[in-house]
């Protein structure tokens, strides 16, 4: 990913999101009217329209051993050690809160509060934890499927959203196995809809040139959404209420 | 992968599993008894148990300029068109029947009843298409967790299984979202207990060696499953079933 933007005089980040990109972390998707269910979208070949949206895993550290993502971090002196005993440095969300915590928008007591919180929830109540949030899975049922005798079933995966009042932008915070243990794992992506971002030419419309790049712009104005964003990652589970209050450690240092 | 080995004079393929790769299409798994939901099992660190399986995510085709894997099949001047107007060999599926029918254990009828079976299905009948096994997801209801007010919905996948009779072995399809369009996209896995493996020193109860490999052994005992098995795919999709009947084409000839 190119690097991010930092106006120092404006306190504002800029954040260049690849529009082409059909792997990786951020991706353009279509949401459908009739199930509000995304799709990828070829923006290539097929153009934006107006009900795409930006999906983006967003991030929150970087391990220092990998040297390649770590010089996306416009931090990468900043260090703390992850639930997983890794050397780390702030990225992404916890970078954009450095800065806003800096330029003094987000202040000492908006991270004291989240840490208070954090510190008060349960370990039972933790979303990996969550007995309502598990992966279910329906009881077999006998299903003939061009004479073949099947056993039916469905999996039933959680997905949380969550809107933030008075902005386009949401989470989804999906839920699905481990990959290498029992167990599950929350995943939290960002959306917001294509025409938050900033281009030269207008995207609707038309199709995206070759590796195109549009902006994202955190102002004072949403800054908030990812404050609220990062108290949401801590309730994921324990190794993520662990790094995320390192992190607010390392931002008020 | 490394190759099969094939024993023209005992009608005989082993096929070598890998048992500590974490990763690709063949993994060992763990199922518990009580939902009978597969985990991914660390072999070399905790050896094997009588509840472990191979899910082997089998395939039949390779694409001729896929210049690697195509050395991974003993018939690479096999040939024929794919769905998607790739140039393809015969490969894992496919070839273990090349080689039964050669050895007149699968005979040309059995071949053609399948082409007849596949001839006769409907569009509207292949698995993508069924409407009875599409991707659902639940209308959202508002939940309050940790003082975030979400919507929870449940994304639902339909999964089939199938059990051969008098086999230790089942197959699973699992139906998913296309990664880069609009639809469903069945996926077929192959399951069966590790004990079906042949190994010089037992598994069980042990760890895995560096890079370890079993043997699996197709036989006379249990090509029919297999030959069901290219049945089964041919009712996946439109372009499984053109792949499917190129494929018999291509062994009958």
């Amino acid at each position: 990913m190119p690097k991010i933007l930092i106006k120092e005089k404006e306190h504002e980040i800029q954040v260049p999101i690849m529009l082409t990109a059909v792997s990786g972390k951020i991706r353009i998707k279509n949401r459908s009217i009739l199930n509000k269910y995304g799709t990828p979208v070829a923006a290539r070949r097929d153009g934006f329209a107006l009900n795409n949206y930006v999906e983006w895993q967003i991030g929150y550290d970087v391990v220092k051993k990998e040297v390649n993502k770590l010089a996306e971090s416009s931090l990468p002196k900043t260090e703390f050690i992850g639930a997983n005993g890794k050397t780390k440095a702030l990225y992404e969300l916890s970078e954009y809160i450095w800065y806003f915590y800096r330029w003094n928008i987000i202040s000492k007591n908006d991270l004291k509060e989240i840490v208070d919180y954090l510190n008060s929830i349960k370990d039972e109540d933790l979303i990996d934890n969550n007995s309502e949030l598990q992966i279910d899975r329906s009881h077999p049922i006998a299903k003939n499927i061009n004479g073949f005798n099947f056993e039916y079933t469905q999996v039933k995966y959680p997905l949380l959203i969550y809107k933030f009042k008075n902005y386009e932008i949401i989470t989804e915070i999906k839920i699905t196995e481990k990959q290498y243990a029992v167990g599950t794992q929350p995943m939290l992506y960002l959306c917001f809809p294509i025409t938050e971002l900033k281009s030269d030419v207008n995207l609707i419309g038309r199709t995206a040139e070759v590796k195109e790049i549009a902006n994202f712009e955190i102002t004072e104005d949403n800054i908030r959404v990812f404050l609220e964003m990062l108290k949401m990652f801590g309730i994921l589970s324990n190794s993520h209420r662990h790094d995320i209050l390192q992190i607010i450690d390392t931002i008020l240092v």
